[in-house]
């Protein structure tokens, strides 16, 4: 028998691991609920035909394809037609529907677009949805890299209100802060990049300045200007591009110089009123609360991908100088996204949420609370006999006070039972011997100082319900 | 553009379905930890190798298997294989690892045993795992019957104690309780089912009498006594089986008469004493509750599949009399079931709940909370301007207090707005106009009362925070 493993890419998820992975989508799932997010959930297999198309070409590779099942119980001609398809799919990229219709769903997005397409009746527009599962891709797997992994998002569609932008950033801050994680976030809008290529005298450029811009954190200023000379971009456009991006200053600052600049496009004009007022609501949502205002800063290099969104854009970043770590967040406006399913013109905005990264971050941060670790918080011994009764009886009293806790099952040896108790990691061990149960009364050894104590059955429940 | 679809026997999870459904996996998941079980999570791919050959020639035929990715990029030499191996998938039941090296998980136990055998030397046993994962069949999808649906399973593995299944009957008590789903729990040992092949004089019939005598609630005495005698169980045989399956009375009762039964049977003996000693064990955790305890029935006809079992079998078949539905939760002590990669002679036993059905069950009991049906509990008209900034303090005031409310993002018109909160089902409507704003006041509007009232902030939290 060969050592079972499991796929590349894949990971099981220990205790602690889910406890931890749970913490985290507790408190989403709570935010979201708050601010009237809906959740959603869809199946992990889509008709291929859903997904084939949406994410380019290099997605497209990526999309793990379900084999059609009872292949061999077809009659003669199906097998004919299998057979042909099959060199057909060795020979170019192409999936036949005869052999797999289904496919494993590669983001949250195109599932969700696909929903409200078919639930757009039923629906109360704006609907403000939030799903969190596992999606997969055939990527190379590597270091935080995986072949499932789980996408948080939340979106807003059909309005086109910036309340949605500012009530998305309120989101993001509060999720933040309840997680104990310091971040940046950073914000742009799709028209400032628009106006950028405007300012250049080429707007058809648009796409060239974007993609060399979204290096600078990389490749710094010199790195980025040899791009856009590369692309094409005239040394005047160069020019007034290090003009924008050397703009410093508080967001307001920034903006009232973009608005100089950027005086005569149209564009530009659109995306600076856009952010301000973005800015203005969400000042308004949170009380000009300090704390939670800071930490917003506008950066016209943010890019976030390329075709997809026409509006603010976002991206969150921890800020904490320990960690070195890419997005752990982002999203912004988009247009008819549901536009390819057939509805068109319902615009909409969301944020997600890169859970494996904020786990990381969380893990590197130590901000998980302890509790999560062990789970249970006391180990009963089991003595046997008389013994064993009276330990069933502690155990569901301490159960009905609400704290979680364990019997040991066997009446194993003293000394296995402890070394059971030492590799879970518990608080407290828990004995009931002989003296313990005339007296009505239990013994409780705690872990970390080795002291060890006699006590009342309700000094004990005091005493376990301070700690877990 | 066709209409976008899902895959048959797959479903989409409205918002107030995955709120459902979470109520029903949070109440799950704190009596698991409350009694020490520990989460586990595994990928939804795993190996093919690791699930073929596990669920017998049919099991196997219902395996979704995942195609593999880049084939059209192979070198020519290996298309050739492709081909080849394509042309014998087409013509027997068999899966090429070069075609398909991945698979959907079908159930947990197999992906749990795989995990623990990886991972023996750093777990700690008896090892208590509870897993809620979705899980994936080719079956012909019908009612209630899907190709995607959920497991939840509660094992124990490492420990021959019969307080386990003491233990996992309080989970199932507890549970249901908490769930408000009336339950009765039959409970059987598959030593008992051997005994009466013995009784029969047939030990080498066990199979046949555990399968006809299955079927006793769907087909009555009489149908069993003919298929036994078709299955070439004696007329004599048949009489003792009569005898034994019309055994009345309490538990203690039934057990009582069976040991007269079937005191030359060894196996008979160890069965009415592993159903004593944990009928005992769990009368103790409970300290004799009589809600606890009743509801829990010896059910000599109970049989639970075929192969797997080996000690303790017990069913969950909802108790009210309104209700038709089979079981929703069944379990059993069994042997050696990491046994399949390796690591032998782990004893385990567990219990695992019928999501999908409990599910049912109570929509039909109307036993789930009523705030899961809208999630927010109010909806913010939105009158634009000034009154839309005050109407973005209030949403923070309520927000702060934990109470979740939205604002209609858009200045949109009354009507229109009054039509999202009616399809919404909020239960109120707050009206931040401009008197309530001069005033510093709220007006709420009650949607089942149609009252409307101006009342101060700190009255609609009160208010507010009773209703949520």
């Amino acid at each position: 028998m060969s050592k079972p493993s499991i796929p590349q890419g894949t990971r099981d998820f220990s205790p602690q691991e889910v406890r931890k992975r749970q913490y985290i989508f507790d408190t989403l799932r709570q935010i979201f609920e708050l601010c009237g997010f809906q959740p959603l959930e869809t199946p992990a297999m889509e008709n291929l035909t859903t997904l084939t198309g949406k994410y380019g070409e290099e997605g497209d590779r990526l999309i793990f394809k379900v084999l059609n099942n009872g292949l061999h119980e077809k009659k003669d001609g199906d097998k004919e037609k299998l057979a042909a398809e099959w060199d057909k799919m060795l020979s170019k990229p192409y999936s036949s529907p005869i052999v797999t219709e289904r496919a494993l769903r590669y983001d949250l997005t195109i599932p969700f677009a696909r929903y409200v397409v078919m639930h757009q009746n039923d629906l109360a527009f704006p609907f403000r949805r939030y799903q969190m599962q596992p999606v997969w891709r055939a990527d190379r797997p590597q270091k935080g890299r995986y072949r499932e992994f789980w996408q948080c998002d939340a979106d807003v569609v059909g309005s086109t209100s910036l309340i949605n932008e500012a009530e998305l950033l309120y989101i993001y801050q509060a999720a933040f802060k309840k997680l104990q994680v310091p971040v940046t976030i950073k914000i742009n809008s799709r028209k400032l990049l628009a106006a950028l290529a405007e300012l250049c005298g080429m707007p058809e450029k648009m796409m060239d300045i974007t993609i060399a811009l979204d290096k600078l954190d990389k490749i710094g200023w010199i790195g980025v200007a040899k791009e856009l000379q590369e692309r094409g971009i005239s040394d005047d456009g160069i020019w007034q591009i290090e003009k924008v991006i050397n703009v410093k200053g508080t967001n307001a600052e920034k903006l009232v110089a973009f608005a100089d600049m950027m005086q005569h496009s149209e564009s530009g004009m659109a995306g600076i009123n856009e952010l301000s007022k973005t800015l203005e609501y969400y000042r308004e949502i949170v009380s000009a609360d300090k704390e939670m205002i800071s930490g917003i800063a506008i950066d016209i290099s943010l890019a976030r991908g390329l075709n997809y969104y026409t509006g603010v854009i976002v991206e969150v970043v921890c800020a904490h100088p320990d960690v070195k770590m890419g997005s752990i967040g982002g999203g912004g406006r988009y247009d008819d996204l549901t536009g390819l399913f057939g509805l068109k013109g319902l615009s909409g905005v969301g944020v997600s949420f890169g859970i494996d990264r904020i786990y990381d971050v969380m893990d590197e941060l130590k901000v998980f609370p302890a509790q999560l670790t062990t789970g249970s918080t006391a180990l009963i011994i089991n003595f046997g006999g008389e013994n064993e009764i009276y330990a069933l009886h502690i155990l569901q009293h301490l159960r009905n006070a609400g704290i979680a806790v364990e019997i040991y099952p066997d009446v194993a040896k003293f000394d296995k039972q402890m070394k059971y108790a030492n590799k879970r990691g518990f608080a407290y061990v828990l004995l009931p011997g002989d003296e313990e149960r005339e007296k009505n009364m239990i013994s409780i050894k705690d872990f970390n100082t080795g002291e060890q104590k006699m006590q009342s059955v309700e000094m004990c429940i005091k005493l376990l319900s301070v700690s877990k």
